[in-house]
């Protein structure tokens, strides 16, 4: 139960999975035992759903500014640290959290524990392409990495993608500063051999116009640079739409033609909210954990939680497992 | 004399910057002779100039693919190689090229020199931001760095945007993925410790945001995360933009709009235009580099050279000398 916006957003969106999923899964609220009580009563044909819908009590809150591991050591009664408790006993497949990222991702690899045989869990987020989305491992759950660890972001990537996205035969590709093999720095080099050795389908380095072209479903890049990218482009387009409010100015035919073309402009601005994805998942823990944006609106969680259904009955999890097995990486 | 276009686009913008500059400066244009001479009288008004601009027999053509080292090395009768011995000879204070980026930045370090005290050349190149543009260094002359390197890249940074940029007292700020000094991998983290204690102007870590709003003039990355962000925004424009077209389609409505707003939209992308920018400086050599994009337009190659004069006129490469002199950290 975490988020900017709290309970009042995240027990209607709970509500409405319900509604979407059926008897195919159970939802368990984690926070505030009244408050979270307060909210379903207010929810709209909540008592119809009541049945799937079970509250666990877990008043404390874990703020974004907490460093991660010594606040799921001290917050015991947290959502992040219950639900990631009840993922460890095997009482949840699948655990959504808009709380803080750095929390969940402790609480991935701390509580529940990582995948035999991943070394590190890595987040996925999706970036916009010329071709849909493609999805790019790590956005930040490790700041230094090993070659093998992006060897295992890409092929964690690729399970998801070829899962949960319905992408056949993903592609993975190698985020770099330059095409040949030989380009980038000494972890990129390293990590490029091994994808090549490893990774059925990898398809070589990517550059910026490879990554907008959509040339790989699956970006690698260490945590450091996949968080960077992620944040310079999500703030990128908010700055360009400044700069051309400002060209425009009060130039009077311009502004009769941004009315005309704002219907346009809207549907435009949907394919690149990030709600519509349902949030992201760290991949590599024994069980399936879907990070939402802090910020989320009510159906950013409702498809996270339908993402987490539709993950866990994929069985993405020991699909990793199995994957990362048969790479034998020491 | 190279870049995709050649002489016929770097001749008439060496006889314009020469124009421009009058006698504050001579021209030395270097690649084959007879190519360079017949485009020399192609250009309009070349002989009331002549005086100013001499030729330099440099036939031999290093591409874009080769192995910088190895192609310093082996085409001694390069532009690249040859203007790099004239500027350690002192026959010339300031190199401008649209050849290979990694072949200029090789000659510069292994044939100019590096100035004292600077432990690697960073190349500059601008963004973007709400408040005009911002320098980011290094975009690719190193692919892994030290946190000295980060320093120092911050340091001549500071001296370019001060002097040439006409900026006093600019910021340098230190891309990262948050903004307490303890986030980041660990060369960030040693990064900003050494900013903190040396860098006067250091205003601290700057995530995606920052980096637009212009919190600072300088940006500090390492050559690998660097050059992924600069291609990285080189192509989101563009990508944009098919998007967008292919969201108007065929709407009657938003084509009339578009029409209206066409002015609009070629004055805004003429914000986003490096060529306005006259190239990126190779810092930190003992002389000053320009290094041009290849497909650089006259327009851009008459702007490399004009900034050039200013960097030299401004002591760019001594002034750099003694603000790392000053920083004495071993």
């Amino acid at each position: 139960m975490g988020g900017d916006h709290g309970p009042a957003v995240v027990v209607p969106a709970a509500v409405q999975a319900m509604r979407r999923l059926g008897d195919r899964a159970r939802v368990f609220l984690l926070g505030d035992e009244t408050t979270l009580k307060d909210e379903l009563a207010r929810s709209r044909a909540a008592a119809t759903l009541r049945s799937g819908i079970e509250i666990v009590h877990a008043p404390e809150h874990i703020d974004m500014g907490e460093a991660p591991a010594s606040a799921i050591r001290r917050k015991k009664h947290s959502p992040i640290v219950v639900g990631a408790e009840m993922m460890r006993e095997g009482e949840v497949d699948a655990f959504v959290s808009a709380g803080s990222t750095g929390a969940v991702t402790a609480a991935g690899t701390l509580i529940v524990g990582r995948l035999r045989g991943v070394a590190r869990p890595g987040i996925a987020a999706v970036l916009p392409t010329d071709r849909g989305v493609s999805l790019i491992v790590d956005v930040g759950a490790n700041a230094d990495c090993k070659p093998v660890h992006l060897l295992q972001f890409g092929t964690m990537g690729r399970i998801y993608a070829e899962t949960v996205m319905g992408r056949k035969g993903a592609t993975v590709g190698l985020l770099n500063i330059g095409e040949e093999p030989k380009k980038g720095n000494e972890l990129s080099q390293q990590a490029y051999q091994l994808l090549l050795r490893h990774e059925p389908n990898f398809v070589g380095n990517l550059e910026g116009r490879d990554v907008f072209a959509g040339k790989a479903d699956v970006i690698v890049a260490d945590g450091f640079v996949g968080n960077v990218v992620l944040k310079l482009l999500e703030s990128f387009g908010g700055f360009l739409l400044r700069s051309f409010r400002e060209e425009v100015g009060s130039d009077l035919r311009a502004m009769l033609g941004g009315l005309l073309l704002k219907p346009s402009i809207r549907d435009f601005s949907r394919r690149f909210n990030y709600a519509e994805y349902g949030g992201a998942p760290l991949l590599g823990c024994r069980g399936l954990i879907i990070i939402a944006h802090g910020g989320s609106s009510e159906i950013a969680i409702t498809n996270a939680i339908a993402v987490a259904e539709r993950g866990t009955r994929d069985q993405v999890p020991q699909r990793i497992r199995d994957a990362i097995e048969k790479e034998q990486v020491a």
